[in-house]
C-alpha cells in the first residue's frame, strides 16, 4: 500500500459483504445503500488542521463506521480505498 | 453492543413505541414523524472536537430527545441504532 | 414535568390565547401567525456550548418572547412544549 | 412597556410618518418601503453574545436607522415594535 | 447632516456625474453602472464590532470606491446618502 | 496613477494580449476566458483585516496570476484595473 | 518553471497516462473522470494563511492525490498546471 495521507485524512477499505454479514453490521437508510463498515489502512499525522490541533485517535486496522457520502474514493493497484477525514469517522466496530 | 463512538458523539437507540406511550412523550410537528425518544447506549470521550472542549454530558441509560433528523442510522445485530453528536440532544427525560 | 435541557436549551410552553390577550401582546407578520409569547419550564446549565461560555439569564417562570419558527415541539403528557436555545428568546415579557 | 430585551437586543419602535416628514429622513431603495427611522424603546444588557463582549452604545431615545427587513416584529398593548440586534442598527439620527 | 454611523460603518455620498468624469474614474462591469466613486460624509468610531478590533482608517472627505451594491440608502434633507461597512471600502481615491 | 487600496487589498492591471503571449502564461478553464496575468499597480497596507493579521506579500511591478471572478473593476483615466484582496492572488510570475 | 505559488498554494502537474497506468492508481468515483494523481512542481512558503498557521509539508517532487475539481488551472510555455490550497491534497504516493 503506497497511499500515505495528510493531515487529519484517513485512508479506509470498504470491508466486503461476507465480512459484513458476519459481523452484523449494516447501515440503513432512506435509500438502502452499501454498509459503511470499513478497515482503517492508513492514518494521516494530525496536528494543526484548519487552525486546530487533532489528535489522531483511530489506528490502523480498525474497523470504523463513516458518515455516508462522505470522503474520496481512489484505486490503487486495483483495489478501491475511501479517504476521509478523521471528523467524518463515527464510530469505532469491537 | 460492539460500537465504540468517536470525538463527541453518542449512540442512541430509539425507544419502542410501547414505552413512548407508558411515557407519555410523544414529539409533534409539521409532518406526523416518529417519536424521537431514545436511549443512550454508548457515549463518546468527548475532548477536542473541531477545536472545541466538549464535556459529555449524557450517560448510558439515560432517555433523550433529539433533533429529528440528526445523526445516521446503523443497524447492529439486527437492531438499529442512530449515531448523534451531543449537542443534538435537545434534553434528557427524567 | 420531566424534560431537563442540556447546555443553552430553554423549554417554553405557549401562552394559551386567552392570556396572550390578557397580556395584551400580539406578535405580527407576513403572515398571521399564533403568537409567540410562551412561559420558561425549564433552563439548562448553560456552560460551554460550541466552545464558548453562555451563562443563562432566563429562569423558570419567566415570560418571553422568542423568534418565530425556532425551537423543536414535543409533546409531554398532554402538553405541548417548545424547546430553543437562549439565544433564540428575544425579551422578558414583564 | 413592559418588554426587556435580552443580550444584545434592542427594541424599537417606528416613527410616525409624520415625524419622518418632519426630520426630512426617507429610506429609498429598490422597492418604495416604508421609513425605517426608529426611535429606541429599551436596550438590551449587551455582555458575552456568541461568545464575543458586545457593549451596548444606543440608549432609550435614541433615534436610529436600521438595516431594511433585520428584527422582529411585535405588538404590545396595540402598540407595535420590532426587536433587532444592535449590529442592525445602521446610524443614529441626531 | 445629522447621521452619526455605529461601529465600523461609514456614511457616503455618491459624487456627481460631473465630478466623477472630472476625476477621470469610471467603474465599469458586467452591467454599466452607475459609478460608485464617494465622498466620505462621516465615519463610525470603530471599536469592537462582532468581537474585533476595527481601526477606523478612512476619514470625513476621502474619494473612496466602495464594492457595489454593497451598503444601506438613505435619504435625509432630500440628499441621498449610503452607509457601508468600512471593509467595503476598497481604495482611496487621491 | 492615484488609487490608494485599503487594508489587505491589491490593484492590478491585466497584461496586455502582447505580453501574455511572450511569457507564454494562458489560463485555461471550462470557458475559454480571457487570461489573468496581471501587474500589480498598488499595495495596500495590510494589518488587521477581520480580525487577523495580513502581511503584505507582493510588490508592486510584481506580475501576479489570480481567482478568475475575482475583484472589482474600475477604470481610472482610461485605464481598467482591478481590484483584489491578496488572499485571490495564486502565484507570481518570475 | 516559473510561478511561485503564495501562501499556503501548491502548484502542481497532472501526471501522464501512462504514468497513471504504471503506478497503477486511478480515481474512480460517481462519473468517470480523469485520474488526479499529480507532481508537486511548486511549493508556497505557508506561514499565516486567514488567521492560522500553516506549515508546508508536501515538497517538489511528491507525488499527490488531490480533491477532485479543487485547484485553479494554468498554462505555462504550453504546459497546463494546477494551483491548489495545500489542504485539498489528500495523500501522498509513495
Amino acid at each position: 500500500m503506497n497511499l500515505k495521507p495528510l493531515a487529519d485524512r484517513v485512508i479506509i477499505k470498504m470491508v466486503e459483504a461476507e465480512e459484513t454479514t458476519k459481523s452484523g453490521i449494516i447501515l440503513t437508510g432512506a435509500a438502502k445503500e452499501k454498509p459503511e463498515v470499513a478497515e482503517v489502512i492508513a492514518v494521516g499525522p494530525g496536528g494543526m488542521v484548519d487552525g486546530k490541533e487533532v489528535v489522531m485517535t483511530v489506528k490502523v486496522g480498525d474497523k470504523v463506521i463513516t458518515s455516508k457520502y462522505s470522503g474520496a474514493q481512489v484505486k490503487v493497484d486495483g483495489e478501491e480505498y475511501t479517504i476521509v477525514r478523521q471528523g467524518d469517522i463515527l464510530a469505532i466496530v469491537e
